[in-house]
């Protein structure tokens, strides 16, 4: 989507040729018309869906602004323990966190997520697939439908796209970076 | 608000006479066709807005609902620390956390504020007040002018609005609860 790439280009920086730097447009300001507009297109590939999931933090902008197109409620999978959040009642996975290194334990209430139920997941990255994967067990485990996977910016080269791609999940991403050349972002 | 105030109602739940649960429509399952007509009632308060600033992680729908109203960005102040922030180029606020029961030390790039642009405060809480008034001093140290604080649920028994109404800031909550009878909210 040229308007994503053209401000991935003009304010992302990328460090070591590895970590893409996105916090002036995705994860700390948001450019919330852009994501509007990115939302609507997303919609065009994915045109029936009852609800978004996504997971904590930096996804809840953007699947609020596709929830919001569809005019659906949205979900999003916690990762701290909460004192009024029972565990025997959530759907539970273990995800590995690219960012900070950790196993995190995702957990989402049982009762927001119907057996049949057409889900969209959404997310800002798109990169080894481990948070999309967790998050399409949990659809699993609940019976719901996975209709697509949709991430703001996707690094195809660490391989989350085939992985989900292989479960028979369409994947649509905002921007897809194949390669980082001299801290440049390529598109696909 | 009564939309707001008969969701409450419908789907909230009342633990001990204090804790609301609202996880059906604000801070796990996001109601967000309720957010969006919230945040339309809310910029009548609060005309003139540059930039909507939050904070990790519920208040994130929420702010992201009125700067689509506003046509702005919005700003999530952090908890965590990530390998990508360099803290010496942040604002700092250490803020006590009422349902985890500890203290984060909340941060926010300094270039995300700037002197003189008008904030908007949003949050799905206000009890009281540690979040929001954490944030006022961030905006304090950029300069910056708080034209207000809204929440999407207030207790206003809990004394945060009139720590903030002391500084010279206006407050509007989309329902506000003056106590809890017998688990059931009495709303202001």
């Amino acid at each position: 989507m040229k308007i994503l790439e053209d401000a991935i280009l003009q304010k992302g920086r990328i460090l070591d040729n590895d970590i893409i730097k996105v916090d002036t447009i995705i994860n700390h300001q948001v450019d919330v018309p852009l994501m509007v507009e990115i939302a609507k297109e997303i919609k065009k590939e994915f045109p029936c869906v009852d609800k978004v999931l996504t997971i904590v933090t930096s996804g809840l902008p953007y699947a609020f602004a596709l929830a919001e197109q569809y005019g659906v409620n949205m979900v999003f999978a916690k990762k701290e323990k909460s004192k009024t959040v029972d565990l025997s009642s959530c759907y539970i996975e273990e995800i590995p966190s690219f960012t900070h290194g950790n196993v995190n334990q995702v957990t989402v209430d049982k009762k927001f997520l119907s057996k049949g139920e057409k889900i969209l997941i959404a997310d800002d990255f798109l990169a080894s697939g481990a948070a999309s994967l967790g998050l399409i067990n949990i659809c699993k485990q609940a019976g719901a439908e996975v209709v697509g996977v949709t991430a703001l910016v996707e690094k195809s080269f660490q391989g989350g796209r085939k992985k989900i791609e292989e479960l028979g999940i369409k994947v649509v991403s905002g921007a897809c970076i194949k390669a980082f050349e001299n801290n440049v972002p390529v598109f696909e």
